[in-house]
């Protein structure tokens, strides 16, 4: 993706070129946008870091959407937890107040117990790349214990990734 | 209080001056300390408005704590939920990254299904009062219905409050 | 508007229906929708209070952009700060995780130095109201001092504003 | 440090064991402590994992503090913006609602226009590591654009770094 190549879809799969990163970058970028609240910026006039994980957070839920998983109804029918083990994001340039943001979203990796899912941010209005970031996640029942994942939730996820990349 | 005057407990309950507000004012004030975060400024350099609403709610934590009542413990064992159901804040002064803030808190009212707090935010540097704010809160059981607040913990709240204050 | 209807225009001017709510509510409300990030439940399971004034802020934004006020450039090029002097809100019914919010924002009051906005906060899925409030703000400088509003920005607020409803 | 050993500093700096911790972990451990706030908590009864990065920061004011050092006064007079570049968290163990929480800091690189910190996250009660992280700072001017820390300022910050560990 160019700096100037800004013509991405509003909350829709990403085509081509996004997915054509690389070894680790095996499924297709979801893109979702929205712009920067007053509340997320702080007194350097940029927005404060530890909000790009919640952005991050509104592309995972934008992603498992597109794959028909309401994140909600996983928690709520399924007893099925997403819990962040980890969490990383390099930041490239700032984001401003009411910037529109598009956090475009992939899953790197599917195995029984843990999913990893890989973002990109960026500024629509002239495509430039704000962060890039990772989390890691482990499945968990009500109870916080670690626990499978089903395999239906499994195969939806699946379904994104490049068939290389599926290691269980 | 003036504005110079800045000698107050921390974490203490504050005795005196706070308590001889008025007819509503009618329980001890309950004083906490912390610094502002730079997570919770702005681009204008200052407190962005709704953290003061946060910072109500730690002085209300230790109000309840301060009288034998961990709202951790009420929630978790007495299945009791206080839930916001008004809240207001006047703004009068900018809190700025660093500052010591002190809220002062009080018990306004204790009815069977409602209580209502007080709040005063200062920073302690130099007395100066940032805001004023009130919250008002029902009682839920888990399922999120109103239920009555349970006697011995309304008895908690009551021991703070002027005897002419109390209504049901 | 009923609770059954829930034909909102998305991020446009709601016609009619919302327009004739009484005397203080003179302006035509506006509409802008966007999901409950995960971020923003508490451990009750429902959104924590403070994050309605950050919507109400979204809804704020808005507004003025829908009438050619970027607040972005008022800050940037006009010098103009709109600095919240009061927030209130009143909690109708709790929002989840996931759920489609629609903020209505209206203008009540536009002064010289002060500017006072209503919202109402929806549940798009059914039209449940979920909360109602208002924000007064007045006119600061770039050294945070009250200032006039500049006669174009005070045309451009008060164009939405029922003629009998400005006051100076 | 065992699980069981809670007897630390509040607010001071942690002696001995602390600093033992190998090649990277060089300088005293700065320690600090607070609640978990209600609003920090997500519907899954856990602390929201983008909070610890705020957490991070209440840690690294402190140490900045420790050193004499107000970033506050570095931003203001000295036109210094410590820009975080990257930012990483491994998740051990969740934090709760009013749990006691101290975060550890340390310095683990001080160069010309970088700034490195580690961080451990751990619940009081019970000595718990709760998380670990790292972040990575660039030093910026108020534009902005990197510049070099002032010397009388990289050598406050070396001043805790064991001389091994200093690199330019």
């Amino acid at each position: 993706m160019t700096k100037t190549d800004n013509g991405w879809l509003k909350s829709g799969v990403v085509g081509g070129a996004g997915s054509s990163g690389g070894i680790m970058e095996t499924s297709p970028w979801q893109a979702t946008r929205f712009r920067v609240r007053y509340a997320e910026t702080d007194q350097m006039g940029v927005v404060y870091h530890s909000h790009y994980f919640v952005w991050f957070e509104v592309g995972r839920a934008e992603l498992c959407r597109q794959r028909g998983l309401a994140y909600r109804d996983m928690e709520r029918e399924g007893g099925i937890y997403i819990v962040v083990a980890e969490a990383h994001c390099r930041y490239k340039a700032p984001a401003r107040y009411d910037d529109e943001i598009e956090v475009r979203t992939c899953l790197r990796a599917v195995r029984k117990r843990v999913l990893v899912f890989g973002y990109e941010v960026y500024r629509t209005s002239d495509g430039t790349l704000l962060a890039e970031g990772e989390t890691t996640h482990v499945i968990a029942g009500p109870d916080g214990r670690p626990r499978a994942l089903p395999e239906k939730y499994q195969r939806l996820f699946e379904r994104g990734l490049d068939p290389t990349a599926i290691s269980k």
